[in-house]
C-alpha cells in the first residue's frame, strides 16, 4: 500500500474560543493510503497544541511511514500496532492512517464502515452542537440560528459564566452540555454543578484539571451532575486510571489514536459502568464521519466540527432530525466536494 | 434470519478428568443461522456443568430465540445486546449464536473471519495440547504421543502432582502449563509455584478457588509464574475485578458468551498491563474455529478442544508447527465431515 497526505487547511464559521484559545482556521492534515487494487482510504488528522502537536508535527511523523510491505489493508489490527511506537504520545497522525485504512477495509468489503461494527447507522444518538465563547449578544444569536440541534453544548470556565447560560435560555430550553476544559477548582466545580444541575443542564465535562484524579473522585461523589473527562482520558490506560474518578469518558480519534484504540476504550468504560461520549475536534466531513461510525456505541455523541467550518472538502454525512448519520456507501462513504485538493506524498 | 439447531454429541479420545470429573463423550449443540441470501453461519454451544449448563438448558436457552426481525447479520452488535438479557449468565447458548453471526456476516464479506477481525491467520502462537489426568503410565504414554506440540499442559490438584510432572518430564521438555481447577489453598498454591517454576512450568491456571480475590492478590504478588484466572474469569466485568489479582486471564467463548466479550475481555486485559490465554472446552473444529479467529490477539493459546475427539464432525483447521490455524475460506470456513447430522429447529 502506498500513502500520501497534505495539509488541510479549514475556515470557521465563527471565530472559536474555548478558555484557553481562540482561533479562526485551522490546519488539519489529509491522508490517503491505496492498496494494490488501487482502492483508496482517507483519514484526518486535526492536531490539537493542546496535545502538543501541529499540521507540521503531524507531517514530520506520517512523512516517514511506510505501508509499501502491506500489499492489503486487512491484517490492520497488526498494521497499526506496527505503527503505534513511532507516534508515541502524538497520536493524531497515526488518527488519521487508522481512518484511512478502515475507509479502505470497508471499501473492499463494500459495506459502509458503520457496518463493519456491527452497528446500525440510523441508531446514531442526536449530536450536541457547541456554542462557542462569545459575546453574550453573539451567544444570544447562535443559539438561536443552531434550533436544529437536540443539545446544545457550551463551553464555561470564564467570568461570565451565569450570564452565558442565561443567554442560551433565553432562546433554548433543550439539554445543555458543559465542558470547562479544566478552569475550575474543586472548589469552584462543587458550587457550579449545583447551579448547572437547575439550568437543565445534562453532564460536565473536564471540569478540574486533567491529572487531579482525587478532585474528580470527590466532585463525582458529591455532584448530581454526571462528570466526564475529556482532557483525562486520552487512551485505553486512562480510562483504566478513571475507574471511580469520573461517571463517563469523552473519547476522540484524534486524542487516542483512531478507532480501534476508540473501540478498546468503549469497551472498558462499559465493563467499568461508565458512560461514553464521543468528541471530536474542528474536523472536516472525514474525521466525524470516522467517530460517526462507532456512535450507536456510546450515550452522548459531540459530532459537530464539520458544521462549525465553512469549506468541508466532502460530502457523504447527512443531518437527520439533530442526528450525524453515516453514509450508506462502502467505508467512510465520502465524496470531495473540492477535487482540486492535492494529495503529495 | 432463521435460526436452527441440534444436538452435537462427541466422543473422546480418551476419558477426560479434572480434579472435578472424569467423562468419555460430550453434548454439545450445534447452531446454524440463515439470513435471506440463504448464506449459513454455523455455531456451537460447548455447555458446561460447572457453569450450570448442559445441553437441555442450551436448547431450551436457545429454542425461543427469534431472529425473523433482523434480515441482515450485519448489525451484530445491535442482535447480539439484544439477546445477551434472555441469556443472563447461562452464556454459552449465546456464544453459539454469536459465532455463527460471526461466521455468516464473514461469509457474506467473502473473506476469513480471522481477517474480519484485522488479524492474519499465521500470527496465531503455538496451542498447548493437553494431557488429561490418568494413571502415570498413560501419561507416559500421552506425553510421547504429544511430540508434535510446543506446549503441554496438565490438570494437576490431586494426591499425585509430583508423579504426574516427572512422568511428563521424562518424555519430553516443553513449555509446560499447569491448570488445577481451583484445586489448592493459597499455603499449597505458595508452595507449588516454586517447585514448578524449576520443573519448566510456563504458567499457573486457576491454583485458587473462583472468588478468592484476596488468595489471588498474594499469590501473584510472591509468584515467580504467571497466574491465571480461568473460573475466576467469565466476563468482562470480572476482568475489571481482577485487576491486580492475577497476572492474566484465560478467555472462553463458551463462558464469556462468544467473540465480542472475548474481544472487550482482550481489550481490557491489555489495557490494564494483563497477559491473555484463550481456552475452550471439549468442542468441534466450529467453536476451535472460532477461538482461533482471535488467537493473533493472545499470549497463550490452548485451543485443543477438537484434538481430543474422534469425530469431529468439520474440517477446516490445520495444524501447522503446533499452532492451530483458522482456515483460508470464507467465515470460519468449515466443511461438514458428516452430511447426515441434522440440524432440526
Amino acid at each position: 500500500m502506498k500513502l500520501s497526505y497534505s495539509r488541510l487547511p479549514l475556515t470557521l464559521r465563527d471565530t472559536f474560543r474555548i478558555s484557553r484559545e481562540a482561533s479562526d482556521t485551522r490546519e488539519n492534515v489529509l491522508v490517503k493510503v491505496v492498496d494494490e487494487t488501487g482502492t483508496e482510504g482517507i483519514g484526518e488528522s486535526a492536531p490539537s497544541r493542546f496535545y502538543d502537536q501541529t499540521a507540521a508535527t503531524v507531517i514530520e511523523d506520517i512523512a516517514g511511514v511506510e505501508l509499501d510491505q502491506f500489499a492489503e489493508p486487512f491484517g490492520l489490527e497488526l498494521i497499526l500496532a506496527s505503527l503505534s511506537n513511532r507516534f508515541g504520545i502524538r497520536r493524531s497522525g497515526l488518527a488519521a492512517i487508522d481512518m484511512a485504512l478502515h475507509d479502505l477495509v470497508a471499501k473492499r468489503l463494500g459495506i459502509p464502515l458503520v457496518q463493519w461494527f456491527g452497528l446500525d447507522r440510523y441508531a446514531c444518538p442526536p449530536t450536541s452542537f457547541t456554542i462557542g465563547l462569545a459575546s453574550l449578544d453573539e451567544i444570544r444569536r447562535k443559539t438561536e440560528a443552531a434550533s436544529d440541534y437536540k443539545v446544545l453544548k457550551v463551553k464555561l470556565g470564564g467570568e461570565q459564566d451565569r450570564e452565558i447560560v442565561a443567554a442560551i435560555r433565553e432562546f433554548s430550553s433543550v439539554p445543555l452540555r458543559v465542558d470547562a476544559n479544566a478552569a475550575w477548582s474543586l472548589h469552584e466545580a462543587l458550587e457550579q454543578v449545583k447551579w448547572l444541575r437547575d439550568e437543565g443542564v445534562e453532564l460536565v465535562e473536564q471540569p478540574l484539571a486533567p491529572k487531579d484524579y482525587d478532585g474528580m473522585r470527590r466532585l463525582t461523589e458529591a455532584s448530581p451532575l454526571p462528570i466526564i473527562a475529556d482532557e483525562s482520558s486520552e487512551t485505553a490506560e486512562d480510562v483504566v486510571r478513571l475507574r471511580g474518578c469520573v461517571h463517563g469518558i469523552n473519547i476522540k480519534l484524534n486524542k487516542c489514536g483512531g478507532l480501534r484504540e476508540a473501540l478498546k476504550m468503549v469497551h472498558i468504560a462499559r465493563a467499568q459502568g461508565m458512560q461514553v461520549m464521543l468528541g471530536c475536534f474542528i474536523e472536516s466531513s472525514v474525521g466525524i464521519s470516522a467517530a460517526a461510525s462507532l456512535s450507536p456505541l456510546v450515550d452522548y455523541v459531540d459530532l459537530d466540527g464539520h458544521l462549525l467550518i465553512r469549506d468541508d472538502p466532502f460530502e457523504g454525512l447527512t443531518l437527520d432530525d439533530g442526528r450525524v448519520i453515516p453514509s450508506a456507501r462502502p467505508g467512510l462513504g465520502l465524496a470531495m466536494n473540492n477535487p482540486g485538493l492535492g494529495l503529495a506524498h
